[in-house]
């Protein structure tokens, strides 16, 4: 929204590093490392009721997905640490270090913090990556790539709607909670890229962000769209259907473009769309242009 | 107190890597550069009143003082942001700007966030700088060694009480809501001190923590604290005047403790202590022993 936009402009004017890139990407390169940081605030970005080791396990998956769009080994986090209920940091404190464990990432810093009676919870985590041969970003798109997508979309805005309304939904809930970030077939997938990002507010937003990045027009054809066999069976496979899975946010699967085939992944991989000069997104269904929806993702 | 120490136990106990220095130091040192992620929390460690371009020196301040207390040169920051009122955002922005460039920081990257109606802002940054030739630690401080600390203790903690109470103390107000960093004496120190960090939860309770971690015991006498002129005329300068400068915190000052005479220095510098063989902290006002109080410090 207006807002946010109005702050990142007002701070991107001044970085003009290049380690910030112009502050247009999801992480910064800098002496050899690729850092990141991203936040999780409490009823914004996670439910008060998910487990807290979940929520520590989506606060290092959603930084890890960063690290994973530029191709990135990741090796130490800091951690920024709002106080609560003691049970609840303890659950929090276990599920992070198993989570950290189960991606052969170190904890060595960060903070901790009590805030005032009842504010939500506000956690921030730092993290640092070895940089590979090439770090892709989203500048590079190029007339005649083909926009591919790694395994599927849609799976955790279906989780959230599920939980909000009570229905047992475990494979889309777990999509919600603990997300996969794609870590190894962004290493893979780095040196080949013409430009690479992770979805995490959605498709529709971040393609158009990409396009934008790159100076260029994608299209992407809504039937391609990867959806999982829970998906189908919780929300079908309309068009109203695939319009929610792309605009939903929190997949955190890979979106690139490149001319040539994708080299072996460990993930399924769909080609969903195509890039011509011009500026933009465009979306088609069943061969027929669709119009964008007003709404085009996660906007903060 | 007891959750915090908890928690932080809890994360301590697995985070057995070298960079973390089992996260018994504000800053890690890693593939050559130190770094530190410190956070502040609107109402807890500033005043609401306070001005956004304040704030914003502030949340840099701190972290450049945890760099300073490494020998570290500061170079490049990621902001955690929690969005807000607009107009308070937009004055954030601005004074993060001038605050970057009077330390000659770069701002890499970082993430902003909403949060819910009405919730306090948390902001948290991290700052990067290159390690210079030694980065000492806690856990040097030796039999023998002076305790030292940088400029003046209290004028913060005395700020703060001025706002609370509605009293113009100028001097003593800026040292709360702008404090200066000890950036250039932490580098000039950094490869002569046997151990250091800064003050920035209170002389007590920070010198306990330099003593447990060197295993030594530290002796301070409480005539011998620097005490700024706008703090004498505050507060006076009686034994409770001195106790509270000395329990006061956010003063990111450097304490520090070595053999030798300190290097010269761009800000005065004040042997209040010394190291003995032994473990804890003992006082002296007037020659003779002072009990510790009850309330050492800013225990968050």
């Amino acid at each position: 929204m207006g807002a946010e936009s109005d702050f990142i402009d007002a701070l991107r004017a001044r970085a003009t590093h290049p380690s910030a890139r112009g502050l247009s990407d999801d992480a910064a390169l800098f002496a050899g490392h690729v850092i990141t940081h991203d936040m999780l605030v409490e009823g914004v970005h996670y439910l008060s009721s998910d487990p807290p080791a979940d929520v520590a396990w989506k606060l290092l998956a959603v930084n890890l997905s960063d690290l994973a769009a530029k191709g990135a080994a990741p090796s130490a986090a800091l951690l920024g640490y709002t106080l609560g209920a003691p049970a609840w940091d303890m659950r929090f404190a276990e599920g992070l270090h198993a989570a950290l464990a189960h991606f052969g990432v170190t904890l060595i810093g960060g903070d901790t913090v009590r805030t005032t009676m009842g504010a939500p919870r506000s956690l921030g985590m730092t993290l640092i990556g070895r940089a590979g041969p090439r770090t892709p970003d989203r500048a590079g798109a190029r007339p005649g790539d083909c926009i591919y997508v790694t395994s599927t979309l849609g799976d955790a805005g279906l989780g959230l709607k599920a939980l909000r309304a009570g229905i047992d939904a475990p494979a889309l809930i777990i999509a919600y909670r603990r997300p996969t970030p794609q870590c190894t077939a962004g290493v893979a997938l780095a040196p080949h890229v013409s430009a690479m990002m992770d979805v995490s507010d959605g498709l529709l937003i971040d393609s158009i962000r990409l396009a934008a990045t790159s100076g260029v027009r994608i299209s992407i054809a809504l039937d391609a769209l990867p959806l999982s066999a829970a998906a189908r069976a919780f929300a079908g496979d309309d068009l109203a259907a695939r319009m929610s899975a792309a605009t939903a946010g929190d997949d955190y699967q890979l979106l690139f473009s490149m001319a040539e085939k994708p080299p072996p992944l460990p993930c399924p991989v769909t080609c969903i769309g195509s890039v011509a000069a011009g500026a933009g997104l465009t979306l088609a269904y069943d061969g027929r242009p669709v119009a964008l929806p007003e709404h085009l993702g996660w906007e903060h």
